[in-house]
């Protein structure tokens, strides 16, 4: 299912060589219309990869036939040339599709400041044209692995008979924004480009961008949202909104279970701010502790490293007012010590720590992951 | 000699049964005189351990009498009980030594949400102050060690016969603004509290301020410089700078040496920068990738991971005008792949990564350590 759920789109997944170890590595997803409306959100990282500038150029139209998308190189920090590979990727895409390239996305993932194999890539995108099939979404999926460990891949029917499909990728760098991640979504219902960038930008602020693994922000974070209208649905712009939110959700979910080296799916969960902005950075600057990262992997509630975190933001709050539950028991109250710790249960993989500002009624919440020494190994032991 | 190098200053170190440990946990430090000017500075945090909001009022009247230092408990987040036991805890010492209670300065590290055991640390005062002697110094920086590995201590003689002496703490939390840490310097020269506060917040600002482990800040970080006047010396103010400086930069490179679980001493060196703060900014930013440190960790000069940092701050540059060096290779040149990777040294312990901006004349140097497993294991296998 996935980027094929919903209908006209074909996509295909294919090993082009580019990976070492021979897998699948070159995905191609062909939006056969009638309409060709799409939108894309990227990393806001200022040093981008060259596929993330060619991309934005090709989404400043509003519309996209295709995307291909590698794994195995991020063909970031490759300077002119490999921007000049990113075109003609595109252009090959555009040949074999008989269409223009300026409708056509690239995606790229893996190790940076290396040049893609391209005589490889360009065989490959023939390869991927001639297996391109409306039952190719779970191969494509495939295609654009790196270091995960599992597919990942979300689909909702909407209200009046269209579909939401999606895939993605990422498992490490996941950080805002976006999330280290390619993610492709597709829809059969008919809406302009317009409404499509407004819908993404929510979903996207609502979902990936409040993932946070590593604190990484990657140089190839790609989101693209393309409508077909094959269904012949216009749907209610808010419902739509939800349909993508929750496949955006789902697909965040996935990225962070399978996390590089977690072990714990960690939900920080600030409450009382004084506005969206405070609880969002609050839970971030959270999320982003080290030492409060390992003391989950511990499985000790250690509330201390939590104020820690809190007190080094500008967000609204007294100290003296600050109140922090793990796992639903209020460890920490008033800025000191609350209930006692040892009733805090640390052994479920799933860890919620919710943070009470005291300074109004705003919340947000921010997903991250443990540090472990298996993180460290899969960093450490080889470039990616 | 640490903190009794100087003329005037004694010092104890014992044993008062606060850490499990039974080891060396209480630590008091005496100026003689004839001069008691001092000056302090403290953590940006917003959440303040009851010693520090203490210390800092005692600041404000620019003279110490005394310091007492403990470990094993931070005295943080335990609310007005716990600034109790603090107020409680200098007027000990301050009946002991028969002087004011406003004179003594109080420095807590360990556990952060815990109340301090008050019966054996009040007789732990009892049994330091008898135990007080200008010997004492090394004593003192055993006393305040927690999972630092080796005491801390440095001492340099200044022009005309002067005598600066030091000791310090801290091993995790090394972030600023301080690194998690606490440092008493003393000094026999003649000066005015003002003339010792602009003094050491210039040093601080360029050594423990450029040291960022794992970027953690603590709530209990204290720097604190008190001058006994005893030498009779009136040092030029610039050559006591310096000489301050050196002897912080000193116990700050044996901090980041002796950081939990690090293998390897980084120097994150940017250069080109268009203003200072730009070279800070860079330079704690890329020291703050986990990514990137796990590369070092592996011995892998994984530049992709520099420019990923790099391109998350708001400093003046452009993409494609970066330039990387690691142990002096050019490894990117023009944002893209410069010098063969293959000649880089990777094994030596210290690290340098070069980052030239190309944007001004300004540079900045942070120094930070990699990420390994045995990091993630001092930091999850207990409470602390």
């Amino acid at each position: 299912m996935s980027v094929t759920a919903p209908l006209g789109f074909r996509a295909a997944g294919i090993a082009a060589g580019i990976k070492a170890s021979g897998g699948r590595d070159l995905a191609l997803v062909v939006n056969d219309g009638p309409s060709r409306a799409a939108a894309g959100v990227f990393t806001a990282n200022r040093v981008k990869a060259a596929p993330v500038l060619w991309s934005q150029q090709v989404l400043s139209g509003g519309r996209l036939k295709a995307v291909v998308l590698n794994s195995g190189g991020a063909n970031a920090c490759t300077g002119p040339e490999g921007f000049q590979d990113t075109h003609a990727t595109a252009e090959k895409v555009a040949e074999v599709l008989q269409d223009s390239a300026g409708e056509v996305a690239v995606c790229s993932t893996g190790l940076i400041g290396e040049r893609l194999p391209m005589e490889a890539l360009l065989a490959g995108v023939d390869q991927a044209a001639g297996q391109l099939s409306k039952n190719g979404g779970l191969a494509a999926a495939d295609a654009i692995r790196t270091t995960d460990t599992v597919s990942k891949i979300s689909f909702k029917r909407g209200e009046g008979g269209y579909m939401v499909g999606g895939m993605a990728k990422g498992a490490g760098m996941l950080a805002p924004a976006l999330a280290t991640m390619l993610c492709v979504i597709t829809t059969d219902a008919d809406l302009t480009s317009e409404e499509l960038d407004a819908v993404l930008r929510r979903a996207t602020s609502l979902t990936f961008d409040r993932l946070d693994a590593d604190g990484c922000m990657s140089t190839n974070d790609t989101v693209l949202l393309l409508a077909s209208g094959a269904a012949g649905v216009r749907p209610d712009l808010e419902e739509f909104g939800r349909k993508v939110t929750e496949v955006c959700a789902d697909l965040a979910r996935q990225l962070l279970v399978d996390a590089e080296g977690a072990s714990k799916a960690i939900a920080i969960e600030v409450i009382g701010a004084a506005c969206e902005q405070d609880a969002v950075n609050v839970g971030r600057t959270v999320s982003r502790s080290n030492l409060l990262k390992c003391a989950i992997h511990g499985e000790d509630p250690n509330w201390g490293r939590v104020l820690a975190a809190v007190g080094t933001t500008d967000a609204v709050f007294e100290a003296e007012r600050l109140n922090v539950a793990i796992n639903g028991i209020w460890v920490c109250r008033g800025g000191g010590v609350g209930d006692d710790r040892s009733k805090v249960d640390m052994r479920p993989r799933d860890v919620t720590i919710t943070i009470d500002l005291s300074a109004g009624p705003h919340t947000a919440t921010i997903h991250t992951t443990d540090l472990t020494a298996a993180y460290v190994h899969e960093n450490s032991a080889y470039s990616s």
